[in-house]
């Protein structure tokens, strides 16, 4: 049978992980696949090195365009990033009749929408396995491995660098700004770290993981993002002391509110109980947790990033395609999970909305009354508390730590509190405040 | 759309789940396949129980051969389980050119080459993501969420009844006696636990696994297969004061071995590092830990049984079928993860040719020279050691414990070194020899 022919946009280290994988494992494939799966051409802005990494075994062209205006063009492989080019890129490929495979989460999390809505209108396939969690079929395990659940919540260690720079803070006691050095110097972090540490892009795989659970749509302007750049060293120990671990997680939960339903999408650092095994998940690795009515916990742990990794989630959807192109394009794997027509409009709850348990730190006073003031606060706003740390002064210290776990509580009510709190006279500086999720 | 329409044989526990979520979560199916899956007619022995149970909303028939030659029906769900009746239902279902969903993992390890040749013949699909491991994904993750790669090796948690039972020895320190019957109180083990504790469940997973992990033939008559029923609470404990924990794990490894490779295939108890993530599976769960030589390491976790769990996984297939259906018959995803005439003759090897670590305990008299006698005999079989603990004699003992962890090591070396040792006038009784994992 005919090889499948593809063309890659970029050869970064990922298209030069799927050249080299696809190369490398391409007898196994064609075993699987019942066909050849071949990279006809590439496009590169530095065109010396895609013709080294290519080793001339394929077309090397400067213009993308060249490659989603070939005709003898089955699949796009879209690996370049960012937002309008590869959006245009993209739209483009589609109008031409041809399927994409994208590990584009900015994009899809951004303008999925449309990007799905066009493809579906002209019956081709856009794939994305590898935006979220690299390797790991987390996409597949969602929508074709879970179809018989009602989803409950989601809940994901999406962002390798982050929990790199966690583990290590928690490993060795140091700080985020010492940490985070560290990884960049043996490139777990990029020289521009932002999207990574602020969790901007955990909340792009995040929002994605929402639309196919729940089957609404990609709403990256909804959703609450808080990165690790404020987190202490002292709440990790104390987390630690009270059987917890602080992950960066990214969260998609169905949630009971006044009137009906509402999703929670959200991405914060949030205290883990120590014995969950996510929990344990170190390092750069990924894992995601998913809660399902009849399934229950089903968890999916591997490396969310990388060349190779990354190369596995793409090439897994070349074959998917190659099978899947004969089908009734009304029988392939709907895009978002659900079909088109089959979307609901849950909304996404501002935070104000949301229900979970929090981690308090205060810095008080040590006299006596101070934590009776305290605790009427937080029962005048009806927040019970599940357990309190409080901390002997050092030598010569006037001032103590106290660490409060709550109870399930309204995130508003939480900040009133935590406002009442705060101008006390007897409380000095600010609460922190983290989100506590027990994943039972 | 026209329903699908499925019957299903046998209407226990896992029938009786598949059927109410079914029906509980039938919109949310709905909306992901396109089209509704509609249980029309079951056949179970007690006919009170499965109306009772199917609440009059479908047909109740007792020949399970009324069912597979329903020219209404479109996919037949085995689930009751055996060998005899339950292949001839199978065959006559595909005969009929039906498409099949079974859980019955032993069928397929025992008769699985024939039943998919039948299908294969007949273009219809027999779909058994329910077979291995429950509800987890994990057929789905192999045959397509790893395509991309070379599958280097699995080991899996994939009997509930076992991990069970070794957590509760672990906690409790008590023996298997001891915990087997409060499993079977707990209805975590049958009254006849023969097939999960001596490991022949865990045997037949790992047949299957092995064959789409490499693309052979599903062998189960050369897996080694050894259950946990000779375990002794002082292994346990001994493993966990060396850092591992033991677990009963499905072996399946590409091995390179003279002349070319061969598979391992094998269910034992198992030493782990008590720091991996899967030496952390408690209790009934299963999960399953695959690399690939493209991804490295991926872990799938959750439920191994249960009615809703097993349901979620029959369904899925379900929803699969509904899909592939209009795809061109090669175009699907092949039974074996390998097309066809695509499959490989990798030996299996026999368990004297296997390489991996072992853990030997022996009792020894407590006198000088005893320990150079050992050692004598490990260095002449080339058998390094990576770790040895020697227990002070017990108050009034003149016998005491020596554990030894090797290297890695072939099979017929260390048995050739345990006869000798066995041979030692200074040695007691029997050495207990456990396989060691590291899975790095």
């Amino acid at each position: 049978m005919k090889s499948i022919k593809v063309g890659l946009l970029g050869v970064g280290n990922v298209g030069a992980g799927t050249f080299s994988v696809l190369r490398r494992n391409q007898e196994e494939i064609r075993r699987r696949a019942g066909r050849g799966i071949e990279i006809v051409a590439v496009s590169a802005r530095n065109l010396e090195r895609a013709k080294e990494r290519t080793e001339g075994q394929c077309k090397v062209v400067a213009d993308p365009f060249e490659i989603v205006n070939d005709p003898e063009i089955d699949i796009v492989v879209e690996l370049i990033g960012g937002y309008d080019t590869a959006k245009e890129l993209v739209m483009q490929a589609i109008a031409n009749g041809k399927h994409v495979v994208t590990a584009n989460k900015a994009l899809l999390a951004l303008h999925g929408t449309e990007i799905f809505a066009a493809a579906q209108a002209k019956g081709v396939m856009v794939a994305f396995e590898a935006a979220v969690a690299g390797g790991i079929p987390i996409i597949k395990a969602l929508r074709e491995g879970l179809t018989a659940n009602r989803i409950e919540w989601i809940a994901g260690i999406i962002n390798g660098t982050t929990n790199f720079i966690l583990s290590e803070m928690r490993d060795k006691g140091l700080d985020f700004a010492t940490v985070l050095k560290e990884a960049q110097r043996l490139g777990y972090a990029e020289a521009d770290p932002t999207f990574d540490i602020e969790g901007v892009d955990a909340a792009h795989k995040a929002t994605i993981l929402s639309a196919i659970a729940f089957g609404i749509p990609v709403q990256f302007d909804k959703a609450h993002i808080e990165g690790i750049t404020k987190l202490q060293a002292i709440d990790i120990k104390y987390a630690e002391q009270l059987g917890y671990r602080i992950k960066l997680l990214g969260i998609a939960r169905r949630a009971k509110v006044e009137g009906g339903e509402g999703i929670e999408l959200r991405v914060h650092p949030t205290l883990i109980p120590a014995k969950r095994l996510i929990a344990n998940v170190e390092g750069a690795m990924n894992a995601v947790l998913v809660q399902g009515d009849a399934i229950g916990a089903t968890m999916y742990y591997g490396k969310g990033a990388g060349p190779e990794p990354t190369a596995s989630a793409v090439i897994a959807d070349l074959v998917d395609i190659t099978r899947l192109a004969t089908a009734d394009p009304e029988h392939r794997v709907p895009h978002l999970a659900f079909q088109p027509n089959a979307m609901t409009d849950i909304k996404i709850l501002p935070m104000a909305d949301i229900t979970t348990c929090y981690y308090l730190r205060m810095t008080v006073a040590d006299r006596p009354g101070v934590l009776a003031e305290l605790t009427r606060i937080l029962a005048d706003g009806s927040i019970s508390i599940d357990a309190m740390m409080q901390k002997e002064p050092a030598e010569g210290e006037t001032h103590t730590d106290i660490i409060l776990l709550t109870h399930l509580t309204q995130e508003k009510n939480v900040v009133a509190a935590i406002d009442k709190i705060e101008a006390l006279s007897s409380v000095v500086g600010k609460v922190t405040k983290i989100r506590l999720e027990n994943l039972a």
